[in-house]
């Protein structure tokens, strides 16, 4: 049987020809692929009248999409484009390149099928409606790249109404590594939880919930703080999302004022907003900090700067050591909770995902060696594994 | 570079195990793919930060995304799963298998990513409004399986509203089909189409499209008939779609009464009804009738009667001669299409594929051989090039 299959059309002369970013995106960074129907019979067992029993057999058991489709390996990348990496608001189009490629790196790191949807609307309620109404198809849902405050109540809504993972990887990817690489340099460190004074620039996606996991975590001393310094309650113009944060953070600890009279003494400073925090306010933290400055491409403390007065120093950088790179959870994390079925991801699954993901540092632990490679082999099991086991332990498990 | 991919769960015990169609769709029938990533320099042209480059880009020029997505080359097959195959309302759940066979089928004959989409509402304005907020992530939309007479008005607003191909396939696919073999067949009998009267039994959406295309190819006596005989604007039953029908059939023609009476010396008869016509009702035809069976699994008239009666006959089976098989047509439609980056899916470009099969029979006419086969290999390139050249002369091309 010759392979009968059309070529779509790509121009040899594209635009930005010679780049090679735009030569590797040329026609889009992935595809659908199926093994071939050979004839007759195959395609009387693929498709009709073979697949009727299928369909047949599946509404009489909805249990049965689990066997025989592709839906319960399979995640919808989902974005409305308002929060673009560090490019904010650039629509769905344009986000598109970052959907395919967050569904390359779910299939390479957890062999989970990634489906990437960029939403013409930037509604909540319409997100809402539309990616419930799609929930039928995927196994998962992975929220990206979307602004807050919007992010925090389609994720709610969604996790309520939905009994597939809901998740969105700004907020809960980036935590769950942050506080992996954390644990091991806390560990290093030689301090520990209750007795570590911690804070936290940028208190939109990632900041929020780097927080909740931390406090999760043990971790009690605690300021997030925003553009006009701490969160807390004594501010007149916090949102119900800051409100909420400033509740279970620097209220808690009595923490009040800017950025840089929060870093005096504190032990660990970690950057998820973007900007550049002053060399004397780095002087000022405790002896032995640790400091994670996670703004791509610019880190908010530059690490030569941040090694004059941390021991332990981490970026979302590549080209340095202790690269905070949310590839580390979001596979291995979706491909536990799909293999066991879960109706969601829990609190406890994630931080299953993030002592499992600190573990594998093990004896190797060092001032430049934190958190593991994304590379190193042993990521995706041993977050699946964990997470898994932990869906199971709490009961969201179905099987 | 270890393969660090963990495998998806699959029960090797599944509840159908020995049964080849449902071997045959264990874990789906379909995947994602993409080339690995080899490392860390792969990582940062596929992914951050490279790939800002691309979001920038699209964002400033969107016709970028025709270049450095995927969404050029994918189809949206979109479901509600009230009309699937010959299983009526069985649901969005378990429509997925033909959805993923569809998909499976769109690639092999059409080079096309087509990702299944089975939405959990059958509200006509929640279809298109869901549809209208996931086109940025497409290049074309496939409505499948969605009953009437809710299809009509789905795909006519949807068409209305984007600028990218709409197309519902149990209408136009089975036209085009349809037409392509009859063309070939009033050949074969030396009929002219001005002069030969036609019967079409099921108003639903298959009957109304094939009614519409050989009106366009140069039919015009022409009567349809749901279950209570010919559409006729005599009738005070009609729905608002079936009204319209009639004024461009029955009434044009003056045809009445019952499908017995209608085909009472017709020239052709095309089943899309399911049920059975008596052989006497055949045995009333004219002479070297033409009889297209269409109904699957079990055609309107037995080969073995039509026979008797007819010269040429058709089915919708592939264990018979004359396959009306959609694959004919949906795949190469959507490449020609695709390639031409066309805003539509017009009447022209319909026609256009129909003769691009009817002429690929050529010298090979056949009272057995009025349509090709559906993995002769010639089949999607000559339907795509006669779609592209229709939509460059029609001037829906962007391309």
């Amino acid at each position: 049987m010759p392979d009968a299959r059309p070529q779509p059309y790509r121009d040899p002369a594209h635009p930005k020809k010679g780049d090679p970013v735009f030569d590797l995106h040329v026609g889009g960074k992935m595809e659908v692929t199926s093994a071939p129907l050979r004839g007759r019979e195959d395609l009387s067992l693929a498709y009709t009248p073979g697949v009727a029993l299928v369909c047949s057999a599946i509404a009489e058991d909805p249990s049965l999409t689990q066997h025989y489709t592709w839906v319960p390996n399979t995640v919808a990348v989902v974005t409305d484009g308002t929060a673009v990496l560090g490019l904010g608001d650039i629509g769905p189009a344009a986000a598109m390149p970052v959907m395919e490629g967050k569904a390359v790196l779910f299939k390479q790191f957890g062999g989970v099928d990634g489906v990437p949807i960029c939403l013409d609307t930037t509604d909540a309620d319409e997100i809402i409606e539309t990616v419930a109404r799609l929930a039928p198809s995927f196994g998962g849902i992975n929220l990206e790249d979307i602004s807050a405050p919007r992010c925090f109540e389609i994720e709610d809504r969604l996790k309520e109404r939905l009994d597939i993972p809901v998740f969105h990887d700004d907020q809960h990817g980036t935590a769950v590594v942050a506080l992996a690489a954390l644990e091991n340099a806390l560990k290093l460190t030689g301090r520990k939880h209750a007795e570590t004074r911690v804070v936290i620039s940028g208190a939109g996606a990632a900041g929020v919930a780097i927080a909740k996991i931390l406090i999760e975590a043990g971790i009690s001393d605690l300021a997030v703080t925003d553009r006009k310094g701490v969160v807390h309650s004594g501010r007149d113009d916090l949102t119900p999302v800051k409100k909420a944060l400033a509740e279970i953070t620097a209220d808690r600890c009595g923490r009040t004022g800017s950025l840089s009279e929060a870093l005096d003494g504190a032990d660990v400073y970690l950057g998820v907003s973007g900007g550049t925090i002053p060399e004397e306010d780095v002087a000022r933290m405790a002896t032995e900090a640790i400091i994670f400055a996670m703004a791509n491409p610019t880190p908010e403390v530059h690490p030569d700067v941040a090694h004059k007065y941390a021991r332990v120093v981490a970026t979302g950088r590549s080209d340095f050591p202790n690269q905070i790179n949310n590839v580390l959870a979001f596979p291995g994390i979706f491909r536990g909770a799909l293999d066991v079925q879960a109706t969601g991801i829990t609190e406890g699954m994630k931080l299953a995902a993030a002592n499992a993901l600190a573990d594998l540092v093990g004896d190797q632990l060092s001032e430049e060696y934190v958190i593991p490679d994304p590379f190193d082999p042993r990521v995706p099991g041993a977050v699946s594994d964990a997470v898994a086991a932990a869906a199971r332990a709490e009961g969201v498990a179905r099987r």
